[in-house]
């Protein structure tokens, strides 16, 4: 079965697939399943299309497919499956994956489930499980996998290779573990100096003592950090005294950079990242509804503001015409300074110290797009409305938004992530409220005294 | 010297060395440059601070430390190193780099500049190189390093090994490639397969044939999809008739799927994505601007539409105060519905085939929160201005407007990217501007039609 490592012939598969479904062609379907398609495609398939269609084919997957597909599948969908079969099931399903594959999958489902599939297992696996699952999901711990090959020091290479000769060894592996008697970590061997080296040679003479290990409690992004930043494949995570316990492989860090990324997208538009695509009507629509909801209520905040200037208002229309250009360009800037914040803590280059110079660049910023802006704007409104003393006003209006709106996108992430809160998820609202607040406020209460 | 695995020792090493900068203690920026810190971590130093101490810390790295530290900074950074030092210092500061880092690095700078460079080097490299730059820089062809090792099928594993062991290896190596006499791509050997099987072996009957070569003009975005689905290190790239011509290892992949979902963030929001966090307040006000024109342009649209009805406005104040509720709610949910789409295009789950059942769905989403807050606002709206024919037109307004907003969010990228527009740059501003022209006619029309 060749594996199609190419996005059309993936989508190809995918329409081939979809037809022979719809076409209600089991044989064809079944044949596709069991000869062309790899489990991972598939579960890429079920990624892609509606729920229906997903329920029908995991019926024609046998119990060894539905694993290997589970594994492959989003938080979301790997929940909605799960949640459907009984503790017996899971087990039967899932006996040939990775015990921490297993481990990510029972904690998308209900903790009492949970307990029965691990009160089914043997009394050894169930403690390797339940150690792993005993981190939480988004640390080193969590990520880890404890099918781990440990060699020490003191021997010979030759032996070392007849070791692994009688094992059975893991997919990914690029190098091995060096421990001594207390199970300590001491260094890495990568499996290129193996190699090369003769097998008369002892570890400890070509072993890597540099690489240090992980933490167990290591948050995950910090965590793809590292990987990133010394462009490692495999890692090991230790706990407090150096245990060696397991270690994280770079496709595990991958899955953390892209959800990492996806969440920081997906957050400021109030969407979660785990979400399914393709979630029905209803589902969708109350996701939404909460983020709606919320956004409403910073409207009406925006709303009651302006109604105190109704007055003036009445007086002069044009007040009404403009206050959205002054609120929108301030939202848009300080959109701009939020989303250069929160992406620069997130990569780790922004942090306590290199805060305050940014803090003050973004004030030059605005400052100075807040005078350029204002003096175009003033000049529109000018041509516009022939009405001077209205286009200062106007001027002055967006020169204080735009720094006011700078100023709180580059504090509001991490006074938010201080506090704990996510500043993706959250900051944007709170930027708008200010934004819309102060745009209005400072519009129109200049307007009223100086022009009325 | 330990590899600081750690954020918190990253920042350690990172505030004492700024603090050595600041005293002028130069001995201890030296020693700090050449003995505890890593090329990789002084880069990232480097990105994390501001121009002036950026530039004192470049004069106390050697040559070489220059050559290690510019292959790890990013885009923005790189061009600025490079574009300040001639074709000769270029090449003899890069001259222990990969040659694809050196191909990268080129690309940033003037074509001129690239031309010096390369008409510098001894024609075998020069050859090696201008191949690598044959390719777009966000291809398989872009990403590659020609520094593979190639084995043939029929040999055995003991004169692999020996060929190993005489040869320098990279430092990534978890494969070699198999190719036939005319070079031509024929399987894949993992390295642990060396190791385990028994000397005599030959590699045809070992070989790995079912991972395909990866078309050298494949998106990187694709290749990281390929990557990413099958949970890969490394991957051959070959032409069109299937010659191996390089490899690419996890590491740029990594990279790739960091910078595209930095490039959907920071895009939404109009900015760039190789954009330095610590640019000088000139460079980065000049940036923004752009994209603030852009919105004034569009917040002046809207404008245009809202003083059409000046004269309704001026009757009923409370369309003013109201106009702007109906608006955001519009833009809040087309956004979402934006993000979603163009978050599951980059994830390729959503194509031509699936959109229709897509947009259908955001049609019924629309339809639901539409009528859901049509009521909410309805009822504020009547309980704060006591006007039943008010609530009944906002409400109208609110759920025509929500129904139009998700379903230009939910056809606008897919438009954008089939006219080869970017929909994360472009798809956010011309979303606005329809949910702003929309929310503000629908409401005063309405208004006008039914209350004047």
């Amino acid at each position: 079965m060749a594996t199609a490592l190419n996005q059309d012939q993936l989508d190809q598969h995918r329409l081939t697939l979809i037809n022979a479904l719809d076409q209600g062609d089991a044989d064809q379907v079944q044949r596709l399943c069991d000869e062309e398609l790899a489990p991972v495609e598939i579960a890429h398939i079920m990624e892609s299309t509606p729920g229906r269609v997903r329920e029908l084919l995991w019926q024609f997957l046998d119990e060894d497919q539905q694993g290997e597909v589970l594994s492959h599948l989003n938080d979301d969908l790997q929940q909605a499956f799960l949640g459907q079969m009984s503790a017996y099931e899971i087990l039967e399903t899932t006996q040939d994956l990775d015990r921490d594959d297993l481990a990510d999958m029972l904690q998308q489902v209900s903790p009492q489930l949970s307990s029965e599939v691990l009160g089914l297992m043997p009394p050894e696996e169930r403690a390797r499980v339940e150690g792993l699952l005993a981190y939480p999901e988004d640390s080193a711990g969590g990520l880890m996998n404890t099918d781990i090959i440990t060699v020490r020091a003191d021997v010979r290479l030759e032996a070392v290779l007849r070791y692994l000769r009688r094992r059975e060894l893991p997919t990914q592996l690029d190098a091995l573990w060096v421990v001594d008697r207390q199970f300590i970590y001491v260094g890495t061997l990568p499996l290129v100096k193996l190699l090369t080296h003769s097998p008369d040679t002892r570890v400890r003479d070509i072993m890597d003592s540099e690489i240090e290990g992980i933490p167990a409690a290591t948050g995950e992004n910090q965590v793809a950090q590292i990987f990133e930043r010394h462009d490692l494949v495999s890692a090991p995570v230790v706990n407090d005294d150096g245990t060696l316990l397991g270690r994280i492989t770079i496709d595990d860090v991958v899955d953390v950079i892209r959800d990492s990324a996806d969440h920081t997208v997906m957050s400021m538009a109030g969407l979660d990242e785990d979400q399914d695509t393709f979630s029905p009507v209803i589902k969708s629509s109350r996701n939404r509804a909460i983020w709606l909801g919320l956004n409403m209520v910073t409207a009406f905040i925006a709303a009651t503001v302006m109604s105190r200037f109704e007055a003036s208002i009445a007086q002069i229309v044009a007040l009404a015409v403009l206050s959205p250009v002054v609120a929108s360009m301030g939202g848009i800037a300080g959109s701009q300074t939020l989303t250069l914040m929160i992406r620069g803590m997130a990569t780790g280059h922004i942090n306590r110290d290199n805060l305050r110079w940014l803090v003050l660049r973004e004030l030059g910023v605005g400052a100075l797009n807040g005078l350029l802006w204002a003096l175009v704007i003033g000049s529109i409104t000018l041509f516009w409305y022939k009405d001077p003393s209205l286009a200062v006003v106007i001027g002055a209006a967006i020169t204080i938004n735009l720094i006011v709106a700078v100023l709180a996108g580059a504090t509001l992430p991490f006074l938010l992530k201080s506090l704990n809160i996510d500043p993706a998820l959250s900051g944007s609202v709170i930027l708008t409220t200010i934004t819309d607040v102060v745009g209005f406020l400072t519009f129109l209460s200049l307007a009223t005294f100086f022009l009325l």
